[in-house]
């Protein structure tokens, strides 16, 4: 039996956990009737046959090692160095490495973008078993995918910080979190380290909705405010424009990012000092926590399972705290963004934060 | 309004998080016409009248706290200094506390001796919301107690920290993990931590089965491992006794825990040097992790509507990834333990774990 | 006995620490013979007159507690709402607040700047005791001040997990540390984490240098390569420019640090992907880390000695892992940059490192 | 040239970035001129013959991986199989292997014990360089040792968690730390997490004047009390003990450790409920804190110079914060224990804690 896996998108914690688990399962049913092969740098290493033979002991001592030991690479159709070829070419190059390498099985760790093309290959008829990896936590299907929680924990410790300084400067102070699209990492950091605003891309943001907040806060004595932005957060005005309009607006945007933007706005309103904390990939980066190394074990394992009982076409999932698969035609493409009139947006709310607007 | 609130049982993470949760709610939804009382130390406090009017400010900065500001006690029927009162007394005069403060409802944090106790109140006629704390995890009805996740932080982070000294030394070292009746603890903290042996109470063990684990691996060419033992572990022997042989032989075990026995049989079998790592109470100290901090803050909130909407007799749980009220009547001298077969304890087989048996 | 204690500049780690120190070591040494005032928000707070008496009970449970319980504010002639005044008049106001207050000492902690107008009170005749704070470690006369090994710990932890994703995407990181005129913190985090490339502000740097060193590397088959930069990095063309000119170099830079800059220097050269993280105000929020703690409380205490013994105008610090005075006027004004060709210079050379030259 | 390495005794924080210190500088200086030998387990390996050569590979990624990657071994004289061989036998083979290996330098981590037999091997003609390890700092010679601030660090987060849990239940608690002959370790931490009993070594405790510094902190109205212990303590009537009646007195102890016969004891006079935990040897596993990578590297890059400059017989030490050699012979076979008049012990009684006695 030979099975590649290849990791594939912005690199996160558990990624290492993830291969471990499934080749740990695979090694234990298997034996050496099993040949794992690494594909190097994700969907590059399968379009240019770039892949080579495992042995057990590499899967040794990754448990808690951040990053991902087989390299990644963004989208397979734009950093390849044959960036001239076109898809179709580029997607032959792949179901011909799968079909010389004679894959059993491609297990493929990464987020949205690829998931399309993970989906793509199962559509022409190759056997894909895929693992949610993101930070953002925007993967349909699927509650939760793994590095979200060690991200949460890494951006809730960069808000604990510059809270103490924000408490004793009397400032207010812009922690800019990752998510373009959903707002899952900044609205549970947010909560879980007491900030006082929540800005999320889901719900497009009023600077003096924000301004009116932190004046409340200072009548009541707290001259001091933490506000957490995701990095995709829009403004109202922003969320009534056209695409088109909406990209050329950002294009002339004379900040370095959204944060610096609203810091500008915040300050012309309240007059107050205001600072821009943005962590970056810090917050992608290191050991996955406990939790994720649990979650990438169990997904690891649930994939290994998959792959003896030849149920390919699915991403592992959890659901109900069950770990399931899921058809990649139902993920595929698909975005999970926070529900606006959710729980969690509610708890927020009732717990008196500005939500931004 | 006046609302009491207490916390029992033995302290863990995240209690304070909890209270400010179900206090910042209160005070954001009926302002100044609500005053929140605290009780000091548990059920002893409500025993005794022992409480005081709080204030906004009481419940600021100590989302991240380790303990409660409330202070605790254990059972309410042990640790009184009236330790002569007979338990119908100490019910009547918890009930007389009540009534004279006159709480519109009664909040209280705590395990499953707490629960019992908030049951028998409530089916006396008092006003009860509960919040499900137990760094064991073993409450009926909710998929997650909190304290439970900051609790295995620890635990897994002990372990790693055994695990460079084991393969340092080549020796066998035993973790002795908190949890008296359920292995949940032991359980997640064992894969998340990549231990090689796990013992939970729900699985009694053989030692040599463990024994032949152990050997297996050095044969392989590792020569150290990592037992992680649940403190409620028993042997088959044992399970196999009634419960008062169980009781006479463990009283007169000559070992202070059941890791000192265990090393003991596997240095016999073996002969392999055996290490044994108790990290106690560290495992219930000390500040919330950011899930605690985030789940404490949602079952706040859900206490604080269930207030709202009158809905007493309820704790707040977890299901789905939901929050829920859950009957007290249900929870009260319920168990919740690992199925000896569900997806954890297979997949921790699958990947080549020995669970002791 | 009165005694007035002020934190001035940006805050950092160990600040409530130290003042506690100061405190318990006053109360157990004086009783209740001795008052302690805090006073808001440094120099301002001297300024305006605003200050308050503290309890013993002030400085409980402050240990591990980030920022200043006192409030801080900028260098004195910069920040007040009083711009207008002249600095003679603003003098004048700090030595009339203490004669009225009519305190036995002033304890003051804090950075260059705070001991320029610290030496000023003392040579006008105020009985001041100082404490180093800074995490630049740039203070002249201590071998270390505190905050500096907390911020290095955070500094050390952010550059560790770039590490993996620099590995994982075969990228080039420059992690941008604070510093503005000295390297310490740049130098001492980029050993301890393993940094390829160290650029600080004592050794003005050649991006030829540094893109040849990053070559090297790819060459040797290590396709990443962290570079950690001071923020206060200058170039040889800058450092050969005169003070003048550099100021409008600056002025006219078209990137939002030097990080910025330099990545696009080695973009140009090498051709490779270079990202920035600036972790920013985060290094000096949050507790303070173990050594940090015994740090303040040894000059905490130290400075209570001196009070005691009347010994004012001078400044505690570690010297030869001792705890000695140093006169405030050998301090003020002059600072402690990283020699050039000392030890740990050399021993970064020395592992094959990339000193930017 | 051929260097041998090897760590020898308890395994602890910062070996590995030691010998990655020692071999990067090395390999820059001599490029492939020099051939590094590992050798196992420590003496055992020298003794056994058991060494292999190493490559510049296999010390990348391991500074901040705990243990050490050659494996250790306890006292060269104990735990050998060939345990009925005389000890000159043993040095015998000893010097055989290194001469037949034909090092040109053995470079050895260790403590106390390995440095006697370090200097043993340099009188009879070895060509020896040594690093100071232990967690202990109770090296002759060095200002730190390293794995001390790694220790440090748990130790003081030990007992932080123990805090808020002594805190919530009202409850004295000891924490036992390590070191039996030395009270460094316990002296820092207890400082740095603000314990408010510390017991070492040095000063034989009187359990009624730790008993009388708990009640007196009860009349203030702290019900709680942290007590951190040296696993060393001894009481006042052992320290008036010939050695002869100590060991046949502590033979007959009927606690597992010091720590329960101080509980028990206080116990009796205080009647307050008193726990016990013990962090045991988590204590010194793990990465490296970022302070002891630091010293790691200068000292592995120190030794590296020693070896270039044939300086041979000499331990790297930390005097006076610079990087300096010591001759073994006067570090072996001595003890640094903390002074009992020194400025750490006098500062922790002028904050008012109660030292023991």
């Amino acid at each position: 039996m030979k099975i590649g896996m290849l990791t594939s998108g912005g690199d996160c914690q558990g990624l290492n956990a993830a291969l471990r688990g499934v080749a740990k399962a695979l090694y234990q049913e298997f034996g050496t009737a099993v040949t794992i092969y690494g594909i190097r740098d994700g969907y590059r290493g399968l379009i240019e046959g770039d892949y080579h033979p495992m042995e057990p002991q590499d899967f040794s001592d990754i448990l808690t090692r951040g990053g991902t030991i087989l390299g990644t690479s963004r989208q397979p159709f734009k950093t390849m160095q044959q960036a001239e070829e076109n898809e179709a070419t580029k997607l032959e190059k792949m179901l011909d490495t799968c079909r010389r390498a004679r894959f059993d099985c491609l297990v493929i760790l990464g987020g949205n973008g690829t998931h399309k093309t993970a989906n793509l290959l199962s559509e022409h008829g190759i056997p894909v078993v895929t693992l949610p990896k993101t930070i953002d936590n925007d993967l349909w299907g699927t509650q939760v995918t793994f590095g979200f929680q060690s991200a949460m924990n890494i951006a809730v410790e960069v808000i604990d910080s510059i809270h103490s300084t924000a408490f004793s400067h009397s400032r207010v102070f812009i922690v800019e979190i990752m998510g373009h699209k959903a707002g899952w990492l900044t609205l549970h950091a947010g909560i879980a380290s007491g900030a006082d605003v929540i800005v999320i891309p889901e719900i497009p943001y009023d600077a003096r909705a924000i301004a009116a907040a932190i004046q409340q806060r200072a009548r009541g004595g707290k001259r001091f405010s933490i506000v957490a932005v995701a990095e995709g957060a829009i403004s109202r005005e922003e969320a009534a424009m056209s695409k088109k309009d909406f990209k050329a607006a950002r294009a002339a945007m004379p900040y370095p990012s959204i944060s610096y933007r609203l810091a500008d706005e915040l300050q012309k309103i309240t007059s107050q000092e205001i600072r821009v904390t943005i962590p970056g990939h810090f917050q992608r980066g290191g050991a996955p926590c406990a939790a994720d190394r649990l979650l990438c074990t169990r997904l690891g394992v649930a994939a290994a399972e998959l792959i003896r009982e030849g149920k390919f076409g699915n991403m592992v999932a959890v659901q109900n705290d069950r770990i399931v698969p899921v058809p990649l035609k139902e993920v595929a493409g698909r975005l999970k963004t926070v529900p606006v009139d959710g729980e969690l947006v509610r708890a927020a709310r009732e717990l008196g934060l500005c939500m931004g607007d």
